[in-house]
């Protein structure tokens, strides 16, 4: 059992908790949860898991064979309570794999529905959008590299599991790699407050990606004169903007719309 | 100068930024940033003013009439810093007066939109729809008791100055006020995962009130059973359930959607 917030392990794992390097170079990220470890064992990314002592007392008494063929240690509790990140610990932690994938293959789909994310900042909001995406039927997200990290713990936790399923790539040059979607004849539409068509007004391409920019300063000027069309959701009262991931969810939904109605 | 911790009025501010019944108590709250700051000082609700040492002399050189007319003080910056919610204060800091809302008002509206939560708890989840209702044009927001209080420092923040234009009522008995909502003429859609319609599907009544339950547990059952039609999102992929916040701005935005269109 593991009694010592200096113990390599625990180490390790505050390592990939805080450091996005970290999470980069040792190709891991961390997981909270009894869901997101259950969703992990059963994906085959599971890499180590770690459990309170007193998830592990009560579960080995219910359900001993809940811990057969895997890799686990047992964490004091109060050791487990520092380390977590979250209020109330489920007394679950698990360090997982990092998925990878191809922008071609993302690109490749004959059913793409992108979200293209330019800074995105809030950890929340990433998580939310990734969420959503899955709901609404999207196929992938492309990052640009100054998006906040997505396996950051606080976005982990908002994608409610979808973060294992949701394609997603972060790139280099975001302007360029917009072009290249555009050559695969995936029709770009930023949301942007100076939009010409409302969202709802405009009939989606059947492959399409949504371009959603920066939380407070939202698309670059550079990037959003890429886009085929720029969308805007319309606001009464004195509303200047939406929450970046409500917006994104309106316009998702919208295209999800489209295509159960066509 | 307000330079200690211990002085009077600083106490006082995190008593109201810290303590939902105080808030109550003294009908006041308080709000932070210079956006916030003016839309109060145009509003007429605010009560005093606070500037960071630092803010307060730019100013003063810059826009020395800015003053006039204004109940304030100065903070050392260090003690700014230190009762600031906010992790970049921009060294504005309001108290404003509580606003107050009538519910046979919000009630009577011959354009009745409102917004009906049940128990949400997360302060950016509570922000983001008043921020949303706003941008939808809907018309109040009806709270049960055990939401989150509405002015709460990060829900005021995520409402983005919606807190000072959307009339909102907290009702101590929640199921009592939805039958008054139906008494009214107000039909009652419930996001529901077990919904029998989608929420794309259904033709909203001219007035019209959006049910939204807890983040984790949804609407209680008897809640639930008193809504006119239960309404739900399709959801691709192996999502569970959205994000409360962006379950009601879609369905809020489709109610806006078919407002446009009729």
């Amino acid at each position: 059992m593991i009694s010592s917030l200096s113990n390599g392990q625990i180490k390790y794992i505050n390592l990939l908790l805080k450091k996005p390097r970290a999470r980069k170079e040792e190709n891991a990220f961390v997981v909270e949860g009894i869901k997101m470890f259950e969703e992990s064992r059963t994906h085959g990314n599971l890499i180590k898991a770690y459990f309170s002592e007193e998830f592990y007392s009560k579960k080995e008494k219910e359900e001993p064979e809940f811990f057969n063929d895997l890799s686990y240690e047992i964490i004091q509790d109060s050791i487990f309570k520092r380390i977590s990140d979250t209020i109330s610990p489920q007394g679950v932690l698990a360090i997982v794999e990092k998925p990878s994938y191809d922008l071609s293959n993302v690109l490749a789909n004959p059913k793409a529905s992108l979200l293209l994310l330019e800074n995105i900042q809030d950890p929340g909001n990433l998580g939310t959008m990734v969420r959503t995406a899955e709901g609404a039927g999207f196929t992938g997200i492309i990052l640009s590299s100054d998006c906040v990290d997505i396996l950051n713990p606080k976005v982990i936790r908002s994608t409610m599991g979808a973060i294992y399923r949701m394609p997603f790539v972060y790139v280099d040059v975001f302007e360029a790699t917009l072009r290249e979607v555009k050559k695969n004849d995936i029709s770009i539409y930023a949301a942007h407050l100076d939009g010409a068509s409302y969202y709802d007004e405009v009939e989606y391409a059947k492959k399409r990606g949504i371009l959603i920019g920066n939380e407070s300063k939202g698309l670059k000027e550079t990037t959003a004169k890429i886009a085929d069309k720029m969308i805007k959701i319309p606001m009464q009262g004195r509303v200047e903007s939406l929450n970046a991931a409500v917006a994104a969810a309106i316009i998702m939904y919208e295209v999800a719309r489209q295509d159960r109605f066509s």
